[in-house]
């Protein structure tokens, strides 16, 4: 593994290795010193075409919790707009001698573009390339957080469960996401991921918040949240952020008003209820509170929300190793 | 003492704590090698829900000389403009595992909302929130700085000196604090702590500019400068900084003229030559040179402004120690 | 050297004196762990009046690769813009024990006036100041590391090369400068730095891009860059980066139009067809591809501008090194 473009790339050994090493760099987090000295002398461009100041400084954490040096790079401003190009960036980070580079961009594909163009080198150390999110396309880290969550608080459910405790992959278990999913990223790399952890899932939207072609993504579909959570029982919801920017304008033709998005497709008190006991209740954040989850319902016990948070730092940590310190599927998961 | 918050919520111990411990900090920064193990492995998270880059760099300064990981989180353009609250992203901040959370923010009391809401942990070891200044309400560090400030310059002249040259507090000291009190948390953890260390105040602006109620305030008021620094003598002049922006428009009501203001209010030449030959001249920065203070009086030998700021690392430095390395006033004040 | 304001400044022996450091530092840039712990503990401040992430990335880069401690301070939105004066934010940053300050600034001349008024500190052990661009005025680390690029790939060509197969100097090579002249501080650092170490220099422009008084420059002068190419045969050629904003509006009464400018002083294919065999192509970034740069000239095998950002970082290592290091040209090189 070279680089963390897309979690259709992933074969389910690399990403069990991925949530394995996740495990580990965890139970390093829960110590009062949470620094490791893994990546010490390393350097970790944060490259940021749109604002995401969650997931910059998720990332940052991450690298700096393995002593890494972290460069922050904000595309707003820079020569990029004074009309350099991504090629031009790339080499100029290439030639600073930068080790990894996280890069959110607008657009769908920037990130597999910078992986694949040898602008960043080539052979056997390139730069590593960590998408941090690219258009509509891809949010890897957050599909494998959200994978290490269900994993976390699902285990035993799960078809393979294994012996120590820790369920090894998602057999079997049900996830529900819903929302948005016409303009969501992570919708799209969860259930990739989910399928390759053996995860069934059902995405449940309005028809105009669906993508074309959803029909042959390997879920299935549902216009009725109501329907979905009473009678599939779902292990895992998860509910999908919605751009308020959306709502209005020319998009809002063909969207809900938020009262009316609210009311048929948020989660609140009367649809927590209707879910199994056990069932987890996520969302990637930043959360509209009201809209498409109610404050009960994001605070609910059921909530995993805030350790999707937590476990961020921990699958970003594991990504930074097995990328940058020489960690391959073969070599297990020893950090 | 789990937080830093307010100067009303420190006892006398705990303050002379906090200058003792920024006394032995200030030592180390002499040195040519001005950095200290002592946080290693921390995260310190700088939340600014307002630009403010003196404080700003102030605490990442003292962060870093302490050894601890700063993450610099603006608030604009952030996800905070996007409608998230200050609850997910205290709930994120503590997810991602941060040690202290130094925050500036336009709202008076939203420093204490994070320290007592639970969002940051609870318990024994919650994330330590220090304010850097909350709307027109509190700025603890710059009132701990200047209060450092004054008592290294006016030793002797303290009734509570120790016998080992440094003054342990401000016992019968006169200070006097001129300009916009009313928007001015400056001020108000000012008088706070200085009347708790036990120097006498008093408060000198045009009334349009003193605060509703500002005669429960355990200090003195004036609306005469020259008459204040004629016969009251101070041993110490803070003048407080003018923000222009007040001076326009609707405020501008209530608000003199710059040259009315500066005539009235203002620090120069001719009444630098009334105080005491010890007495120290006193500004928080930025200055508006020419405005509430002349350059004459900015650089003359009385002012120790350029002080103050060397001092404020050594404040905050001592604040995150004992917030973080676990110092309390049981344990006195060894480093 | 107590700082590096100018390439006017330096001698022919602080020139080669920095060079063979950066020739030290790059030796160090090619081991996968890049970090020296030779400052561990300093405070380096970027101090950026300009946006400009080209160059304040490549100094964080240099002074976090020697264990540096680096504060950005971006002037945008800071107090600066509240009416602090540059003296004031010098004695801010002194105050808070800065070790050195990086400083890009609009105004010609102000790094200049941060080190040489006091503010910074006097005596023995001032704060170092690094101009990383004032105006149109110097940008002398731009021009340190152009010579390091022309050292390195024209060693055995120029007059002065030592025995071990290093350059010393760059006696009697050929350098064409190529561009906007008169709004470059790029061209003006390098025609000082070149001709100190023996190049030859020809700037290349339309009468209106040139400054007044270019002919008091000790370099040639011409408006025609196939005949400069053609029959001077220069051994490397620099091309400028044209500031798209100057080429409409008022100013755009003595800027060529960019199909004008492309044609007449762009560096294409066939132009590069007309160089010696050993000629490099430079740029110093961001490049305008199509316009002051072919794309086929800058990616082709003779461009050396990628290696540019990559000295960067070990000249700005070496600038970093010798001022706060303690290192001085009397030493000799030792890292």
């Amino acid at each position: 593994m070279k680089h963390l473009l897309s979690t259709q790339d992933l074969s389910l050994d690399e990403a069990i290795l991925v949530l394995d090493t996740a495990a580990q760099m965890a139970a390093t987090q829960s110590r009062e010193i949470k620094k490791l000295p893994t990546l010490r002398g390393r350097t970790v461009v944060n490259l940021f075409f749109e604002d995401s100041t969650r997931t910059r400084i998720s990332f940052e954490t991450a690298a700096k919790r393995l002593s890494a040096d972290v460069i922050n790079f904000s595309a707003k401003g820079s020569s990029v707009s004074k009309g350099e190009s991504l090629k031009d960036t790339a080499l100029t980070l290439h030639a600073m001698g930068a080790d990894a580079v996280v890069v959110r961009h607008w657009a769908s594909g920037a990130p597999h573009q910078l992986a694949h163009s040898g602008w960043l080198g080539s052979g056997d150390s390139p730069v590593a390339v960590l998408n941090a999110g690219d258009g509509t396309h891809q949010h890897p880290t957050q599909a494998l957080l959200d994978a290490f969550t269900i994993r976390r608080h699902l285990v035993g459910r799960a078809g393979g469960a294994t012996g120590d405790g820790v369920g090894r992959d998602l057999k079997g278990l049900r996830v529900a996401i819903v929302g948005d999913v016409l303009h969501s990223r992570v919708a799209r790399s969860n259930v990739q991921l989910l399928r390759t952890l053996g995860a069934d899932v059902t995405l449940v939207a309005p028809p105009t918040l669906l993508p074309v072609g959803v029909e042959t993504w390997p879920c299935a579909t549902s216009y009725d949240l109501d329907e979905t959570l009473a009678h599939w029982a779902p292990d895992a919801v998860m509910m999908l952020r919605v751009q308020r920017e959306r709502m209005s304008g020319g998009a809002g033709a063909f969207f809900p008003s938020p009262l009316e998005y609210s009311r048929r497709y948020g989660l609140d008190h009367r649809r927590l209820a209707m879910l199994p006991g056990h069932t987890v209740v996520m969302h990637p954040g930043p959360m509209n509170r009201g809209l498409e989850i109610s404050a009960e319902a994001a605070d609910s016990t059921r909530s995993v929300i805030v350790e999707q948070v937590a476990n961020g730092v921990a699958v970003r940590m594991a990504a930074l190793y097995l990328l940058l310190a020489g960690g391959s599927p073969a070599e297990g998961s020893a950090i």
